[in-house]
């Protein structure tokens, strides 16, 4: 099979204009087959508070309503999407510019209400994502940029976080690629001591990870990341990885500057 | 050849949310490869006004600086093209959402500053149009749907009129396609008497359209488009069409309620 890249960046690379680019010309200058998932940022929130849309937050996770969901449509699905798009043509990567709506390649289910109503969130309908259509333009040497919304299949756009998107989009693909999925975050990698920056472990395995929390030396917060690592790779992902996105180029080798995850 | 629809929906339909739905509902069902074409209707403007970007014309054309190339990018590209793609989808119809910028299908150069700039707007590179691309997408059953934004590029989305880039992804595709390309406005098409709405002229050649000019009874406005007609079909088209959005379907067919022009 085949090697695909599927290469997710967030909002803090976004939100700054030099990062951004710097982060799109290591992009661009990556061989084979790739797709990018990018995040939102806080652009959206800015546009939305002069649009009198004030961000409304349960439990720390934003709430969509009618005026969020479109707001996130124009500044993830047209403003970002479509400037990133721009840049990396400029690039002479073959970027084209997808949300999960377009040639359906992301249905998902509206989430049911259950003790909070989370408004126009998609959950993907992960069996139903449109692999064949993403092959198509992989094969043709496309290279797609996702926006982090979906769709239901009834005309409703829903807003999905984009490292679940990366996820499923690995997932789906894992049966035609080896799929290395690389999350770009604000660290090296996790760390061996949460207070040495220099301690990257670059391999974690299921038997490194048993040593690790036994160990208990994990930072806050690493621990979700490193399950839905496992998680990806126990669904059919080769190797998922977690780094800065300024290593990004090396963290497409097999010298990583990054941690590694595999089975 | 086989045959190819480019159909163009201006502001009128889209500013309309019921006019709209009943016109993509009409357009689900044209059998067999079709673009659609959508201009950007009121919404830029109003959602401009809320953060405060002002339009501004020079000879009742609208001036396009770096605040309203944003804006456009973000409502064109954005909300109305993945509104339109999500309606579609949910109708069966296998919509994929682009700009010029996406799979660089329509490179475009900043228009020249002469008398006057009009800033970020592109006139259409036409020898350069991804009409391959396009085909790949068409001979997989896709159906583009074009949000009327290009791209130089070098990295900056470009406003270029939606009519305009109609035409030139006929002209483009007429190599390969027999191509209908139906402009949408909002009469049922050229009327013999300007003060009879049901005059229309169902066939206009270029014998009848000697006649009409020398027996000057077309109504002001019309000739710009007719002559935007022929020069289509000068340049590969084998069919122009301008009709009621109302009456799509049928004019898909070969007894057209609109204004069929044939060489």
């Amino acid at each position: 099979m085949g090697k695909l890249f599927v290469i997710k960046i967030g909002g803090n690379v976004i939100d700054n204009d030099a990062a951004l680019q710097s982060f799109l010309d290591d992009f661009a200058t990556i061989p084979g087959k790739k797709i990018l998932v990018h995040g939102g940022g806080k652009i959206a929130t800015s546009i939305g508070k002069q649009l009198g849309i004030e961000p409304d937050y349960i439990n720390g996770r934003r709430i969509t309503d009618a005026a969020t969901i479109d707001l996130v449509t124009m500044v993830y699905g047209g403003l970002l999407n479509k400037k990133i798009v721009a840049a990396l043509q400029a690039l002479g990567c073959h970027a084209i510019g997808l949300t999960g709506a377009d040639a359906n390649i992301i249905p998902a289910n509206k989430r049911p209400v259950k003790e909070t109503d989370f408004g126009f969130v998609g959950d993907i309908r992960n069996e139903e994502v449109g692999k064949n259509t993403i092959e198509l333009f992989l094969t043709n040497q496309l290279v797609p940029v996702v926006a982090p919304l979906t769709h239901d299949g009834k005309g409703q756009l829903l807003n999905t976080n984009a490292d679940t998107i990366a996820s499923s989009l690995a997932v789906a693909l894992s049966a035609s690629y080896d799929v290395r999925l690389i999350y770009c975050f604000e660290k090296k990698g996790v760390l061996e001591n949460v207070e040495d920056d220099s301690s990257v472990i670059n391999l974690i395995d299921q038997e490194k990870y048993k040593q690790l929390l036994a160990g208990q030396k994990l930072a806050d917060g690493i621990l979700p990341k490193i399950d839905n690592a496992f998680a990806a790779i126990g669904n059919g992902v080769n190797e998922v990885l977690i780094g800065d996105a300024k290593d990004l180029v090396q963290n497409t080798t097999e010298t990583v500057k990054g941690t590694l995850f595999r089975e």
